[in-house]
């Protein structure tokens, strides 16, 4: 397969045409951003290190049969997926109280939910990605009858196989973020990305943070920390 | 039965003790507030009006199966209701655009959903009452699991019956905030009030308000407005 032209440069990653349909050609960037895009940095080796973790992490979930865009990895900061139609939401799932939720309903740093949290913001860069419920969601026509019990029925299952993955990696998950996107054939399959970026991270036992929070709040190097996790999850890694 | 002590004042009511259990005593105020309460103008009239037409429509949706706090009229300004504890969320139904929705989504003014949406907002001083969806709710145990789908049916059913009673008096139900209490029974029913203060309405042929947005946008008189809305109702009142 070869490399084609540029189809969109986002904050992290640049998406690029294929010579054969359906597919598309993704570099990770070593570029980290705060405050939504407010703050940019170049960082390198964060490329390389984002598409080893996603794509230890998409392989471990389509193992455990979650259907993904990845396909396969295409160099170190490269990765072949199949093109889907984004469905303009961030979908949270948080197992404790951080960032945005610990803010806005002032609990205490970490509290545990008995029951896993699910949040969607709309993706808009017009209206800074609000909040947004299954109802208002379903008003707007961003998803349609029955895909947010779908959406939400996914991120739960992502969410109990990534807890036990970092778990064995001596990292609590807190949240994640994930992007779904549908098929040609109208399956609705993870996309995106999973790495420090997108999920919040905290060591098991220090609860020293192992994500971008290190960059959010300046306490740590980005690089450092997100080598880190990658070693983590490959010294965890299971013989076949 | 007999008027008891102060329970509590609020920015539009007095709830007061009886000398029988499981009654509170109302008392509408003339009293409005805006900006959360930071404006607050008192109203001769407005009491009066509220209670009358927040009487006429609890009515109305009991005649219609729907189950509520509402006991008797008392005097003008008076009513008794059943004591619940009240749920701390304030359940929004909407049928068109407008206040924080068009804000937050950037729609047109009333431009219509398909279906009609339902929005929580946790009933908190401290919190600014942000907005707040089952998950996030069933979390910080502000509900209980199962209680949610049934908010949301009571809300649509009632949302039904006044859509109706509304139109039949000339006026289109932009949207309206409704509250629930648990009775001693665990049983969920309405409660609280339903009045042109927690309504938006707008009249079906000019679009003119017909409720506390011209006291918001000062682009009316309240007294005026609501006593308008109490005409039409009575007007379209059908004969027993
Ligand atoms: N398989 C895919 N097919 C099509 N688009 C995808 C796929 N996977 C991810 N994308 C999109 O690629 C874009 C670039 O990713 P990146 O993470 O850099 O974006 P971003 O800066 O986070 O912007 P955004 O706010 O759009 O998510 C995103 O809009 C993302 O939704
Ligand atoms: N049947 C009832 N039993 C107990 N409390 C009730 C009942 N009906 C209404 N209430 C409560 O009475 C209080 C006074 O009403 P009012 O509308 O004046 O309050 P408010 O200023 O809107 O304040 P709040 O933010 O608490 O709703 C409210 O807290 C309301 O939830
Ligand atoms: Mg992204
Ligand atoms: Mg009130």
């Amino acid at each position: 397969m070869e490399k084609g032209t540029l189809i969109k440069e986002g904050k992290a990653k640049r998406l690029y045409h294929t010579d054969e349909d359906g597919y598309v050609w993704v570099e990770y960037m070593d570029q980290a951003t705060a405050l939504n895009g407010k703050r940019k940095d170049h960082i390198v080796g964060k490329g390389v290190l984002n598409n080893q973790i996603d794509t230890m992490l998409f392989k471990m979930l389509m193992d455990n049969g979650i259907h993904t865009d990845f396909v396969k990895q295409l160099s170190d900061n490269e990765q072949l997926n199949l093109t889907v139609d984004i469905i303009p939401l961030e979908v949270v799932v948080r197992n404790a109280a951080s960032g945005s939720f610990q803010r806005k309903f002032a609990v205490p740093y970490l509290q545990k939910f008995d029951h896993p949290v699910v949040e969607y913001f709309y993706k808009s860069d017009e209206l800074d990605d609000p909040a947004i419920n299954t109802s208002q969601a379903l008003a707007l026509g961003v998803i349609k009858p029955g895909e947010s019990e779908r959406l939400q029925e996914l991120a739960l299952q992502i969410n109990d196989l990534l807890k036990a993955r970092f778990a064995k990696a001596g990292l609590e998950l807190v949240d994640f973020k994930v992007e779904f996107g549908k098929k040609a054939d109208g399956e609705i399959i993870l996309a995106d990305e999973i790495s420090p970026d997108s999920c919040r991270l905290v060591d098991l036992e220090t609860r020293d943070s192992f994500d971008k929070d290190v960059f959010r709040k300046k306490t740590g190097d980005l690089v450092t920390t997100y080598q880190e996790v990658l070693n983590r999850l490959n010294d965890s890694q299971e013989e076949a």
